[in-house]
């Protein structure tokens, strides 16, 4: 029994092809809609009820889209509508926080994770719940960084002064002494050189959107929602507003292969 | 004869208040309701098409609130849909384009004018057509600076980060010679500080807020919609998501006073 139907992935924007890319690479056989809300981006600063609100509207266009699967590639979204997400939808809904959460677990030995996220993923405290929930003995460290992800989506990715922000945000979280630090936006993979160039190597990074990838790839498994083998996966991109200068950024520094953008209208 | 209504003011987000603050400034008397779309903020990096849209959703809200006036206090919808605003609306419609430019004009003395702004205002060259309407021998140079918004909306007014972002903006367009630069994003006016100490004072800044208040002003009195003088204005905030960090900015640089923000759904 194989399933060809394609994963459904949505982000507020454009960060969400950092998830893409990792299922692409894991699971190359799987066909990939991708939905990104870029005429309502960024969700970060946002409040929760309206998150939950566009969450609700961009599964449903997923759903009509044949998506065998949600994935939730933003963790603003995944750290306040997750849970609904899951009630009012019949197909498996995955998230980045859960799975980030558990790599941090794996990879920490003082037991003192920072974690690094929008203001909305911080102020819900998302993650460390996940992390509590697992090992009640964890110290977490957390900061909002809203400024990472203008930065990102200018494409000032080798730059000083987005190092010089970098380390005004961590400063605090490694005097603090953690050994492991959770990215906890999906755009933040794209800031794994710069932020190791600041840090050093003795902390290491956990990428939401990989681990993200290693539970969707379990939960085909699980459940027989894998396509065949030799299926030939593809990659459709719809946007709701006219990709921006970051598409090119992300589509570069991700090398990232795929055909027009269609764009999606909102309900 | 005197007109009680309130002026309508709308921006994208909280920006606009720089409008309020000089409107209340210069017309004390006159009450105001503003209407903020901080939940689908910002609008910069959208499309034209987009931006309308939004532009008609905002502007409908504020003839059901009964305003007199429509001021578009944001460059972005003033770039792209004041000429659809003024069609589709009978109320007189004004916007911070065409006070700004025809201010930098009484300004210059070498005729050649900086204008910086986002993508979306610079991209639609409307400063630039503004500017050569009144006289075609003008030179300009444009730069979209889009990471200024994200540093003020964070408060980082007064930082070493933001003035090195402001030097690297302006640096071609000082290199270029310009004497006076256009504010053309109604965020920038709470950076004229850092703008000024990385400028020096040779280059005279065109606020676009207190422009934009002075074409209200004679707006109001040639078409006899001025309140009362004996009026006490009144200042209503309502945004379409749950205010953020930056409205507290905004509120302290401004020192606007006003009561509690009303929260407006979006049809």
């Amino acid at each position: 029994m194989s399933d060809p139907r394609p994963i459904g992935v949505f982000d507020s924007g454009i960060g969400g092809l950092t998830v893409v890319k990792a299922l692409r690479d894991l699971l190359p056989n799987e066909s990939i809609v991708y939905l990104g809300d870029t005429a309502r981006v960024p969700y970060g600063p946002k409040s929760a009820e309206t998150v939950q609100r566009y969450a609700i509207e961009l599964a449903e266009l997923l759903t009509r889209r044949n998506a065998k699967v949600l994935v939730v590639a933003c963790n603003t979204v995944s750290s306040v509508a997750l849970p609904m997400l899951m009630t009012k939808f019949s197909m498996p809904v995955i998230g980045v926080i859960e799975p980030g959460a558990r790599a941090a677990l794996q990879a920490s030995r003082n037991r003192h994770i920072g974690v690094i996220g929008t203001r909305a993923t911080i102020r819900s405290g998302a993650y460390e719940k996940a992390l509590r929930a697992t090992d009640n003995n964890v110290r977490v460290s957390s900061r909002a960084c809203p400024l990472l992800v203008p930065l990102i989506e200018e494409g000032l990715l080798e730059d000083d002064v987005t190092d010089q922000l970098i380390l005004r945000y961590l400063q605090p979280l490694v005097a603090d002494d953690i050994d492991t630090l959770v990215l906890g936006c999906t755009h933040y993979p794209l800031l794994t050189n710069a932020i190791t160039r600041v840090l050093g190597l003795q902390i290491t990074l956990v990428d939401s959107a990989q681990n993200c990838a290693r539970a969707v790839e379990e939960m085909l498994n699980q459940q027989s929602l894998r396509a065949a083998p030799q299926n030939r996966g593809e990659l459709h991109v719809a946007l709701t507003d006219a990709a921006d200068n970051f598409l090119n950024v992300a589509r570069d520094a991700l090398q990232l292969s795929f055909g027009e953008i269609e764009l999606q209208a909102l309900p």
